[in-house]
């Protein structure tokens, strides 16, 4: 799976990429994460590289050239054909696991981080076959959520995780939250681990496990519970910690 | 403002720290970032800080005593008086740029980074104020959702943006996504601005971003079609658009 970013700071990825599950997956030659300076195609002398925008509005956009020819060296350097070509900004779909599971299907990524206000659209209508959006919340540019899309797919390509962590990838597909966890000192501060998880009792672990996950759910993802498949006692155990 | 950073991976933080606004920003005093490395409280020489889940699953989790005592320690180190203290988890309430506001209005914020499977249930109980999550997605850790809210966060402390940038925070208010924007050149591979946008006419500009943003918001996001306030005509352009 490999990684072409589109950015004016390259330097932010350095950190995340040398984070253990990502170092380990590129040091595999797993996953494969190429930066490419968006400013180095400005084709100007004072790289600049953003300009006013028609019509008024405040701030600054990224004019459409640069990112173009950018993406031109990219497809040209790496023998691209066709690449998904991921534009990281708020006007997009929201990103999800199903979207993360989509996107590790394909071999070659392209993720564009925006800065300033935006990017001209012309380029975008020509390069972009993806807008996404991490969340509905204003950042200042794609870095950030770049590195997010960069961390959940890469996590989903074979051989990146070992088989005993990939487990945890399940956590959205039953539309449930987690249950609560515990580990060894079996009591802290006075508080005991809940007695059931230390009977070994293969079922009653499970279902007690299960009401937690409704009863938290119910707290504080009441918009998952339609999509979960619930039993009619199930139901009734949410509506009664619903948060509203 | 000011954000203690509880992790395993103070490291990966320092890239997008030194990133122009938040850099700006610290500089300026106007917001401060600790990073305290929560293995510093292992409490044994191996610097152990997971151990396996009571009940049985795949994974470790985090101990709850290390934990605990790196919070108790940023709470004395720095006088804090009843912080928030945001665990970042796939088990949280999903953040939106109305939970940013809301964070940004206090002083102190503890943001925990979770790792491996989680952490025990019983420090969490005791110190979290609000769970917090920043999609429907899984990562290796809460380091990105950690760099996500302060980024977010630290844009909505006055000072921090100039007058001209803080414009954009306002993307999510009208609940429509933002209409297409242009820049120079007037001309792009044969494609030219929208004329109206040349036309120095303000408010054709204004009609022309406002049907544009419905379209676009009906293509990308139907969901918040529900929370915008529309007149019947933009409700029928919406609908001809709307994706299904």
């Amino acid at each position: 799976m490999n990684f072409y970013v589109m950015t004016l700071f390259p330097e932010q990825f350095d950190a995340v990429l040398s984070s253990s599950i990502l170092k380990r997956a590129i040091e595999k030659g797993l996953i494969k994460v190429e930066l490419i300076d968006i400013r180095d195609f400005s084709g100007n002398k004072h790289n600049k590289v953003d300009d006013y925008t028609y019509g008024g509005g405040a701030g600054m956009l990224m004019a459409a050239p640069p990112v173009y020819n950018c993406y031109l060296y990219i497809i040209e350097k790496y023998g691209l054909k066709n690449p998904r070509t991921v534009y990281l900004t708020p006007q997009g779909s929201v990103f999800d696991q199903k979207k993360a599971k989509d996107l590790a299907l394909g071999q070659d990524i392209i993720l564009l981080c925006g800065h300033y206000e935006g990017i001209d659209e012309r380029v975008l209508t020509r390069i972009v076959t993806d807008y996404i959006s991490i969340g509905d919340f204003v950042l200042t540019g794609g870095e950030l959520p770049a590195m997010t899309v960069i961390d959940a797919v890469s996590r989903l390509v074979p051989g990146v995780l070992s088989n005993e962590t990939s487990a945890d990838t399940e956590s959205f597909n039953g539309n449930l939250l987690e249950y609560p966890q515990y580990t060894r000192p079996e009591e802290f501060m006075g508080e005991k681990v809940p007695e059931v998880l230390l009977s070994g009792h293969h079922a009653n672990i499970e279902k007690w496990r299960r009401e937690q996950s409704v009863i938290r759910t119910a707290q504080r993802r009441p918009d998952l519970l339609e999509k979960a498949e619930l039993t009619e006692k199930e139901l009734e155990l949410a509506g009664k910690y619903i948060s509203r």
